[in-house]
């Protein structure tokens, strides 16, 4: 037949994500397929909640999976705990802060955008300050910004938020997993992750909470069905729900012990986030945080020795993200390119104004790993030298070797 | 640790869905991640296309995958064509018709439902006469309404359709790759389906695919994101689409060459509906709906034999889905229980007015095997035998094997 089996070449995944799937969450997928309200399969759903509350560090009783990639995750927290007309505030400190933006417009909210330049964050008093001016339902933050490698800490702006009564919605894609997130300690009202990044499973499912308040709001807004609907479904007092399918109040159904038929459960992905959540239990949160941490500290060390500079306010780097400057006259797709082509390692470039200005490399989840920080730096060597760019040699790979050495003893 | 590794008892999946993954798309998923703008992932993603306009029976530009299970994908397909106010015509023939209109009212769809007996299926004088009396911009359709068991011939509704300047958009997530399918013989605009059904893959991706019509009302939706839009981007002339995640313009560009980014693609969802399109290619459509066509009839052979009575329009059943009455004084529930926790084999209730009155019985996929009818056949009559029901004993698993045999020659 003209179409070969799936075979792909040997990759070395360094990109802010989809990262390597950790082999054991590849191995869980060739399981065979339960039916979706096998008491079997129900139960592994149930553990899934269970574990994402540790990873999520949250007592949340919605603690659940949405079928889509994280962007529908997003947008089905977003839509689900926003009406119509709901005041926002979105903080935007790069691409993803205008996504929520983006999401929230199509469902009618009514947005108010901060801005700030690319490569910062947001101080606490900003916040303050929007709030205090005009009252809004929620705030709506990236934590890690990945289009400009960028973390936003987020325990001020949760007291802030409680303080006015704002809900505080949190997109955690590009950190759950790899770098710390707490949202019961740091009072988010919501928070979305997904998988291919620090979680290290393939991507299309979307890990999501949400607190009582937002369960509240859901509730009055919920529809059932009329092909399922009961005598004692009431359509509720606020505003339908604009999506079927991103519907928190039927996939809470579905998610519950009523399990209320919505969708059907995506079986092996399923499968795929239960070990990805077992292996992070496995390895235990604080450890995780340690390794990622490390492995940034030795990749930054290797390529401040090497001579190239890091893009942004360092203090606020992503553990997980890193990204460099592309040194004049040298153009970073032929960077990348090489890395692909003759390594095997991706990485990636930007979005928008940094397009072409700045390369990022990821250090996520399962690509998070000694041997791949030390691979790519002595492969980014190679190809900064033969694009001519001058750098010092030899200088990157020992720098991070040291990192590694000092942080045995 | 508290939570095992996943490790499912053996199943025997014989419900409209989800149904058992073929073998070897369970392996495909087992390859590592490729990066999604990888040129061989973009590659593999062209692939898909091709193979599925095979299977769809198309030749439209625009037949790609959805990262949502089925339910997404109709919901992409129809709040992407459908703009809020556009009159729908839904002729419902049993639950997922509602479903439809479900979905179009969120949208500010104008619908007129069209029901008919839970059991039946349309006559074409019945649309065409709908059609006559006002003036519609669609016709939305299920094919297999896997609620009742029964399949719509479509082939006149198509003509129909054209003759009054409707678009006909339609549900074929339970026939797909199990019973006939012409997307351009029948003259639909469009078509979706999904894969944990007679695609044989695990639910979690969604087969879409539209004409060039419905890509020019698409082309005037559209709207960039701000984060990546260009100058070049302009915004359509239509309503915009409601939802960013489920945004037929945007998942447009992602699968063209412009390959604009938007969601991660789900990597090994990808991988899998790759394989799962490879093996019915590998088959034949031909073979393979002649393989479901046999199996449903050495399934109602035996049924008969035993004296079951099978629910509704026989001539308009489902080859995928067979429906039976369930016996007076039997309890459809102790059925389903004894026949998963005894014998390690699945068959469904309904929803709505049938529930508790039928189970149904899939015959989709993989699971449509010689071996799997014949299996359930003897263990249904034991069951049957348990709970007192008054069948032929012995007749069931021999009038099978006679459908068998006769086939043979």
């Amino acid at each position: 037949m003209k179409f070969k089996e799936i075979n792909p070449s040997p990759r070395t995944l360094m990109t802010p994500g989809p990262v390597e799937a950790d082999p054991r969450v590849l191995r869980a997928m060739g399981a065979h397929i339960l039916g979706q309200f096998d008491p079997e399969f129900t139960a592994l759903m149930n553990e899934t909640m269970e574990m994402e509350r540790y990873v999520f560090q949250t007592q949340n009783k919605m603690t659940y999976l949405v079928d889509t990639t994280s962007r529908g995750g997003l947008e089905t927290v977003l839509t689900g705990a926003i009406c119509p007309g709901d005041k926002v505030l979105i903080p935007a400190f790069g691409r993803f802060g205008y996504l929520l933006a983006e999401i929230l417009e199509r469902c009618g909210a009514d947005i108010t955008l901060l801005e700030r330049e690319w490569g910062t964050v947001f101080e606490p008093e900003e916040i303050e300050e929007a709030l205090k001016k005009d009252s809004y339902k929620a705030v709506a933050f990236i934590h890690g910004e990945t289009s400009t490698s960028m973390m936003q800490p987020l325990k001020e702006i949760g007291e802030i938020c409680e303080k006015y009564g704002a809900l505080l919605i949190v997109d955690a894609v590009a950190t759950l997993g790899g770098a710390e997130v707490h949202v019961d300690d740091w009072k988010l009202s919501a928070c979305i992750s997904g998988t291919q990044k620090c979680i290290s499973a393939p991507s299309g499912s979307a890990l999501i909470t949400y607190n009582e308040q937002i369960e509240e709001i859901v509730k009055k807004r919920k529809k059932v069905e009329k092909g399922i609907r009961t005598a004692d479904d009431v359509n509720g007092s606020l505003a339908g729900i604009p999506s079927n399918y991103l519907d928190l109040a039927q996939l809470e159904d579905y998610w519950s012990p009523r399990r209320l038929n919505h969708h059907t459960e995506a079986t092996s992905m399923q499968y795929a986030v239960h070990e990805a959540l077992r292996c992070i239990m496995d390895e235990t949160l604080e450890a995780r945080w340690a390794r990622h941490s490390l492995n940034d500290k030795a990749l930054c060390a290797g390529l401040n020795a090497m001579g190239l500079s890091i893009f942004g306010d360092i203090e606020h780097k992503m553990p997980v993200v890193t990204a460099i400057n592309i040194p004049e006259g040298v153009d970073g797709k032929v960077i990348r390119g090489t890395l692909l082509n003759e390594f095997g390692i991706e990485i990636a470039t930007s979005f928008g104004p940094l397009d072409g200005k700045i390369l990022r490399i990821g250090n996520m989840g399962y690509s998070s790993q000694k041997r791949n920080i030390l691979i790519l730096l002595g492969a980014l060597e190679a190809v900064m030298l033969q694009n001519h760019v001058k750098i010092a040699t030899g200088e990157g790979v020992a720098a991070a070797m040291e990192v590694y050495k000092n942080a045995e003893k």
